[in-house]
């Protein structure tokens, strides 16, 4: 009885949102197959589409949230994992969140469903304690429920699904540059103006307001992130000729996915988040960087079993 | 041709929204009844309710702002008003944005409704920049929107009105003791820390996301504000134990209206609301300190014409 899931890739903090907004695109996204094996443990048989990913289960995101997952289950039965990366490492689109979820989604199904997809979210956020050293749920949570998703609080944990407007697509560009999330995070500051924060919650309220009255006036008003972009955009090259580029060809926003180097935008149609992302690509290839291009509508239900 | 307006009190801030968040009650709020003169500018002919106000309307905020409308039109006819004061000065409920609210709404009424009422929001800022030295929006957009209203941004003014629970109830104190807005906002540190922002922003989402999605538990949960009032709360006494109080009371969240010293609470039912304002009231009178007691639905439309 074999179990095949699906989870796609997610764009967190959203500009406004830093570390309390995520959503999730249709692709690019990574599958994980299961299926019980004779003895107890987590055994990863194959990984395709990456090299450099461990196969020792302890060591793996997805591996180690099953682990934790069986463990809390007290599942004495064996699962045995087959992994399909279909997007770049550290490319600040969730690939890490985008495997446990699939895994631990997958290894749900076949035994019998024991939690619901919020539930699975704690387990989801130990793969990327494993992956970045922070259990953080921004694109966990995104990943496994689809569309927009809120934490408010981590302690105690506290995700919302934020309803999201059909007519909404994102166009994402990786450009083949290494940024780390910990490199990315050391470099905020630890202080900020009550001035800005107080611009950042206009903000966040504003995009969140915007996504629940289906005002995509709003929304684009909205994302604006005056606290971490000004900082971070200075680690990716180009950020400000790309973004510059993306709102001239009409995206109602453009930021940082995650801690980056990847660029997301969002539009209004299919066709537009298109040409979008030509033109934020044609602005990356002029330094003679490669990169990777996303054009998605946003997905709405999450992760799924094929 | 007299016109009479009402324009209602106002509770700013609500907690983790400062300076972008404020709520209007049905009750207690000003009249403002206004008539042509036959001679041009502003006369305020009685101020009943306050024997303090000024009636030189230069010096009065709803003669102010009305000043500032009149010229804005280029109306030559002059208007007398007469102000009917039914709420305390000084006491965080935006006294002084309702009678610049009614105020205008009345005279935009009699000179043929020439302005929106959302158009009207920058004169009756006017008016608060004379009571307070800053051109603030919190009071005066819920007290002319109704419901609870969002200053995203002052630069430029971008004010929406957020569509509210209807099983949504308030109870406010406004204990008898001086707190000047002058210095509950000196009082203030100009600097946060990244991660108390990361909180409050979390909170405002997922307040603006209660209200939406009509998920009480979530305003709830979100009604808590790490940044201002820890501080300000230092200026009102017995804050902690009125708020304790309405907490036990079954209270959704209380925190202080505007910059104090009232304090106010919300309930899921007019009767919950008269509860927990007994209750707080009672901690209050514990120490020997008087206060009024305002227990109200939310109100809806906003000011509005007699």
């Amino acid at each position: 009885m074999q179990i095949t899931a699906y989870a796609p890739a997610t764009v967190a903090n959203v500009a406004c949102g830093f570390d309390i907004l995520g959503f999730a695109v249709e692709k690019p996204g990574d599958t994980v197959t299961v299926n019980f094996k004779k003895t107890a443990g987590v055994k990863i048989t194959k990984i395709i589409g990456n090299k450099n990913l461990p196969l020792d289960a302890v060591k793996n995101t997805a591996g180690y949230a099953v682990i934790k997952l069986l463990e809390y289950l007290n599942e004495k039965r064996g699962i045995e994992m087959e992994l399909h990366k279909n997007m770049p490492l550290g490319s600040g689109l969730g690939s890490s969140a985008a495997s446990s979820v699939a895994a631990l989604l997958a290894v749900n199904k076949i035994l019998g469903e024991p939690l619901t997809k919020e539930e699975l979210i704690p387990f989801a956020m130990e793969g990327e304690r494993l992956a970045c050293g922070a259990a953080h749920a921004d694109n966990v949570a995104p990943a496994l429920l689809g569309g927009f998703t809120l934490i408010r609080s981590y302690d105690p944990l506290d995700v919302i699904k934020i309803k999201t407007p059909k007519n909404l697509f994102s166009a994402v560009i990786h450009p083949h540059v290494e940024v780390s999330t910990e490199d990315a995070r050391k470099i905020l500051k630890k202080q900020i103006t009550l001035k800005q924060a107080i611009t950042q919650w206009g903000n966040t309220a504003g995009l969140i307001a915007g996504l629940l009255q289906e005002d995509l006036g709003l929304i684009a008003r909205s994302l604006q992130d005056v606290v971490i972009e000004p900082i971070r955009s200075l680690l990716i090259p180009g950020f400000n000729e790309v973004k510059a580029a993306a709102l001239k060809a009409g995206a109602l926003g453009c930021s940082i996915s995650g801690s980056g180097p990847s660029i997301f935008a969002l539009a209004n149609s299919i066709s537009k988040a298109q040409y979008i992302a030509k033109n934020m690509e044609n602005e990356i290839l002029k330094m003679k960087i490669k990169c990777d291009v996303f054009v998605s509508p946003i997905n709405h239900e999450g992760a799924k079993i094929l």
